[in-house]
């Protein structure tokens, strides 16, 4: 037997489970459909699809046949998926006949039990055929990951298809309300309890500074760190989102030393920061669905609580989005610098070369081996940076770089830039080494919030300001 | 300090973990309150209403807001419950005139993307505000329990009002979704695992055949007895619904043997036949969401896989209203009786005074006495029995009796009727020591189904059909 | 089948799995041995014995043949348990020959490696066979409940039999070192936390005041109350002893206060006291082998944790012998009151009856009904309790009251009496209704411990000095 | 701060939990001692040891002061340690006169009474004050783990020196009360449950196929693999001892194959075998305490329930001493060959250099280069691996390979030899590449066992006789 892969592997265990569910028949009407659903295996999906709606013999039974229906899925390719999810976006959804007629007779409702009928038939007719089936894909073992794992395959079929578009629109509001933030489960995770399965999985997910290795991953989960992570009762093996800290006395400004499992193990009872290192979302399928600013209130309300001499709550986070702006600037050359800073550079290039003195400078990094240069361009990189992060905005409002749009709105401050706070080859070519601390007042946020969703305004301690005015 | 009740100490903990919540503020704007809602005090209730929906300083504050609103819910009598969930009804409603747009919208879309926004928008218009503040409260901590409580408070006042039966409608569907039976989780109860507390709750909830004593409860947590429950992850203290059942050779006829606890102790592994004896739902804020066709289901196949040697699943049922309906038909002097039934009571009374005398029997159960009597009646009560759960329906439809009617949905039989099977008050004052066996069998289920659902038809073994042709 | 009852089910399940351990074949070999073991079935029985020790087949086997021989134990009516235990205690001690002879050489060892041979042959000598085979029960499942309950069985039988009660020191040793106190686990019962069949056994082993319902033991287990056993790792399902401590404001003085039900409900952060007002030891078979002590520490500890506010930990005990010492002093006609307080009964008695006329008293608790009989006699009684607690002493030394001995050997200091304390049956029957409070001073128990068990000195408050003084 | 070792950590923890339970003052009394515990140092040590001991206090400061005596010792560095446990063994031995006096006494004593206490005297005279000592150390938090590493800090100090030797006798007679198999759990270690810090203490532990890496790891823990570790109930992050298993179809006969992990995944319900291919124990300081046959057989039991496809348990097992045997025959030129063998070398040799000649063909493994040689010295080299498992004993009895010795005691047959079974640099160079399966058949356990350990019979499978008759 072939050593079958995770989803392979899936299969097997949803395939005994069905049996003790629904009984072998079921098994016999989906099989020897193809992966890539051909034409002449279409009809055949469509009235799965339907009986998983039929109430015939029960709910029970629909639900035994909407967990056929989800196992087809699992054997169908990527073609297959998408034709089935074309389907089910094309000829399930509300139709509105229906919602005109149940409107007219709430407006023509004479009594308060008519109106009440009619409202109720109206709101009946607006939830389309098509979420009761996915509802039911929750008969699945697993169902609530199949449910996360379908959208993430439907998520890239999304663009410039509103059919698709509009079934994920459905999908994502059912997710929503299942994974309501206030059911999710904040767990801390530790080398000492958590199961190689799921610190493999942290290993994985883990999008804004790789994990090397096991020893990188045990000391992000040593004595003065801490590791929190959302999860959803349905999916107790999976993490949703996860939050990595570091404990430590004073304002963190360098991610390599942060990392080094070389670095002094610090005493947590001592530390007076947490430093958010990072941030990470594990399951593509909840894009949208927002829990960071959740998880990081509960952590800063669990950390308070532990360790009651902590007095500040920052991050320490990348500007992704820096170099690429920063580059269409000096390309399009637009006037970035300021003269002083302009002067600086004289002596490696005339003025008008300015903007494209500094791309090579970016590009090779120049300052980080010329004492020289990094004394002419430092100041001038660092206002840039402030800048990028409080004074641009993306077209729909909002701050440009995505990490500063999530915690302004979260209510967080932008407190202080740091200058080679990140000399992986990530951080070079995403931040051009710069790092920020955002800062988490408790007693601030509410405002902040306000002040940046309401008016656009981004919040700055006053070094920002200062290096703003340069 | 006076000892609080069980509410008074919910609301300590609540008191604390929101004062963790949201800060102390909040606490300052509910204050001073009354708990009967006084028309002076209610616009300031409608404002916290509105700031529960408000997206001011985002949605973790709203949802504090939310949980202060729902504690002060918590501090009013049965007076400003009410005025609150008026309030809740009349004001956070959907706006038809929203509807009539977005459809409009629809109707006018040109493109598939124009056609798609104006479709969500529609979905969103008919989804009324009040269900955000309803979902918001699960913020409270308990914040499933406070609504399945919240509901249970509702649906007192519902019948003849339509409005608030209206909310009722949007807090039911909610708690559907939230209650997704795949979401339950069956916990085997017994004597070794469960807590006091817990125990407690099964002896209040006990619906069919109330729980005696501490000792009686243990009984029915023996060695060849099972005990099931649906918890939610949310309520992990909170069963839903839980079911009872005995492990014995045989089919069961007769309650008080089941429940005797001075009764000999079975080998579970001998038994061939598995009695469902009492189902009971436990909380009755979760009214009309049906959960007991799937605890069946899961539990027959939980013991068909613990007890290979289970042949039979059946229930030992009341018929809750057999005396009521048997009653109505001899005072109204129906024809209820058949000739030869009327001559076996000439030793007693004349024929045209068979009915009362018959009333007079079943009011002093006078069978019980005389041997010569139940020989006379034993006859006609077990057909009249027999047709009273097959042959009665309800005005809507289905069976008159609504524990055959539960178990008819579920694809049941009614397999046979015991004759001196709850001789308790209540079993003779409700079926007239009458019980019946409803059969599970796993093959039947669908067509049983089928035929009671779409042509109303009784299956019934040929015992019960032998006893309708007398 | 008959309803077996706890040992016979135990056997079942004792049964089954030792059939897995080791085979049918043993169950062959021990089967028709008769219930009181007569003769004709000793040789059996013995040759078990010797199997269980014989190395034959290896230890594995050796220790299936001993849990073969403790499933024939628990088959035996008390005729046959005695029967086996003397069979154990003579057959199978250590040889004096054999120690003797390892002794000589180690005098005559020449070098240090054979001095060290001789005297691990000299320690192995004076290991006798029967403390293996007592070890080897362990394989039976539950096999240390198995040998807590042997001796249980055992210390009955012991009194006035040296060969028993030196079998008993073996087993008492080997118990001793397996219930190191320091592999015994605290746990907090909580009407939450604890299961049905645990709650049982606490309302069956509780000692000092009987739980009447279980309405009187979660009244125990109620917010301001804190109860703690001892468990040990395997026998987690038997506590092995218990305390129950009440969280109050000042030193509480009267037990059914603390007991009633319906008394308000304290909050247990405001308290200053933590009153130990029970101990119970739940195990028979560990007479002797102390863990009162530790518990205490233990439970002071974590109250300190749990509670800062906390300032006194103090008891309130019953003076189980009060009564009894009184009574033989008062037939004795001692001279057990002084001129005052014999002055004070004048009004009902001559002088000369003053002893006679007090048994009276005592014996119709006439001062319940009388309050001039209650200002003649209370300063007496006090200061006699008083006496009886601090100035009479048992034959080996230490205090004459056995909860006296057990808490000052503890290192606390007789604090308070309380008149009226405990007017059950139980109390005024042997207390006279007084209770005293023993103070736990962590500051003060090396010393009292060291002014107790070296000079028989108790530590007393000024309070009790005044009493003593009169 | 510097980052500590493990020791250090653990240090940390212990002085934490150490003054909660003895209060700060211990701490000042051990505080200055140095770790190489000079000759000034050593009284103080020395009074702290009697103060462990002494009753003073009562037991519960007695075992508090243990603990800082337990402390003190991990602060000492090699030296220091291995002074201190020179003092213990020296100065807190039994006194061999107050053994004699006892055993006069109890030939002196006349009554049943006076003997019972005559000899329980003998029985505690020959329990070294030292034993208490250490029984004491329990009180350390982690004590028991204290205590076997102490052992294991004591056992290289051992050789040669009786005075510590002897100490190790009383305490390894400790431990193996404490360490009673039946105390011991067993429980199945998978990727999805054992924590990050228990799987890296298996990689650290394995001791017969080293772990490669995480991957290896996973891939040992995979779902046709199974792997069983003991556990003591007061050390429950240690393993004691573990034991890998492959479950396959037919005798698995390279561990090359086995630990691939780019092998298909075999069906664990399809296989017949069950091979145990690796055995470690984890703690040195259990050295001499056997639980390695308790774990094979409590395995084969789980497995056979788990699996009832299981036919066949056995291992595929090193030859560790195999070569170095060899090759002392070799050198010695004892005539290891038969004249066939030596005939079919011919192509490369004269006869009376075949000894050296094969010396080369080990030392350089030249089989495996060339198919000709192989066919001339496979059947030699199976046939003597086979003589020396089989025939070769260790001076004290028993078979001269270690492994073969732990099989064989248990039990085992030796099954089967394998060519080109582990072809790692360890597998050559120990073993030839050659491996063997022990088989384990419970019908034969018992016999065998007796054959080998009565009489040194190894009992051997047809196919091995065969290789023996060559």
């Amino acid at each position: 037997m072939n050593k079958p892969g995770f989803l392979g592997r899936r299969l097997q265990g949803l395939q005994r489970r069905w049996q003790a569910i629904a009984g072998a028949e079921y098994d016999e009407k989906t099989a020897g459909l193809r992966p890539h659903l051909p034409p002449e295996d279409r009809p055949h999906v469509g009235e799965l699809m339907r009986q998983s709606l039929d109430p015939r013999g029960g709910e029970i039974l629909a639900r035994s046949r909407a967990a056929a229906l989800g196992r087809v899925y699992l054997t169908l390719n990527e073609t297959g998926r998408s034709e089935f999810l074309r389907m089910l976006a094309q000829d399930f959804d509300l139709e509105a006949a229906a919602v005109k007629k149940a409107l007219a007779d709430l407006n023509a409702a004479k009594t308060s039990g008519a109106r009440r009928k009619a409202r109720q038939a109206l709101v009946q007719a607006t939830d389309p055929p098509r979420t009761t089936i996915l509802t039911r894909f929750n008969a699945l073992p697993q169902g609530v990951k199949f449910l996360v794992d379908l959208r993430a395959d439907l998520l890239p079929l999304v663009k410039g298809d509103a059919v698709l578009a509009s079934l994920d629109d459905d999908l994502k509001g059912l997710l929503a309300s299942w994974f309501d933030v206030d059911f999710l489960q904040l767990r801390r995770i530790s080398w000492n309890t958590a199961s190689g399965a799921l610190l493999e999985k942290f290993m994985a997910y883990e999008a804004v500074h790789p994990v090397e290795s096991w020893e990188d991953l045990k000391n992000r989960l040593d004595h003065d760190r801490r590791y929190f992570a959302f999860f959803h009762p349905r999916m107790p093996d999976e993490p949703l989102i996860f939050l990595e800290v570091a404990l430590v006395r004073g304002m963190a400004g360098n991610i390599q030393e942060l990392l080094d499992p070389s670095a002094p193990v610090g005493d947590p009872r001592k530390a007076d920061t947490a430093i958010f290192y990072s941030i990470s979302n594990a399951q593509k399928g909840l894009a949208g669905i927002s829990f960071g600013g959740f998880l990081i209130k509960r952590v800063v309300d669990e950390l308070a609580q532990e360790f009651p001499g902590l007095r500040t709550f920052a991050t320490l986070s990348p500007l992704p989005g820096f170099r690429k702006w920063l580059e269409g600037g000096l390309r399009k050359d637009e006037g970035l610098f300021r003269p002083a800073e302009i002067k600086q550079t004289r002596k490696w290039v005339a003025e008008e070369e300015t903007n494209q003195w500094f791309g090579g400078v970016l590009r090779d990094a120049l300052w980080r081996e010329d004492k020289g240069i990094e004394r002419a361009v430092k100041t001038a990189l660092l206002r840039l940076a402030a800048r990028y992060l409080t004074a641009e905005s993306r077209s729909g409002g909002g701050a440009l770089d995505p990490v500063a749009h999530f915690h302004l709105s979260n209510g967080a401050t932008v407190e202080r830039l740091n200058w080679e706070a990140d000399v992986s080859e990530k951080g070079m070519k995403q931040s051009a080494g710069i790092m920020v601390n955002y800062l988490y007042n408790s007693r601030r946020i509410e405002e902040n919030h306000e002040a940046y969703k309401g008016r656009g305004k981004v919040t700055t301690s006053p070094s920002l300001k200062n290096l703003l005015k340069g």
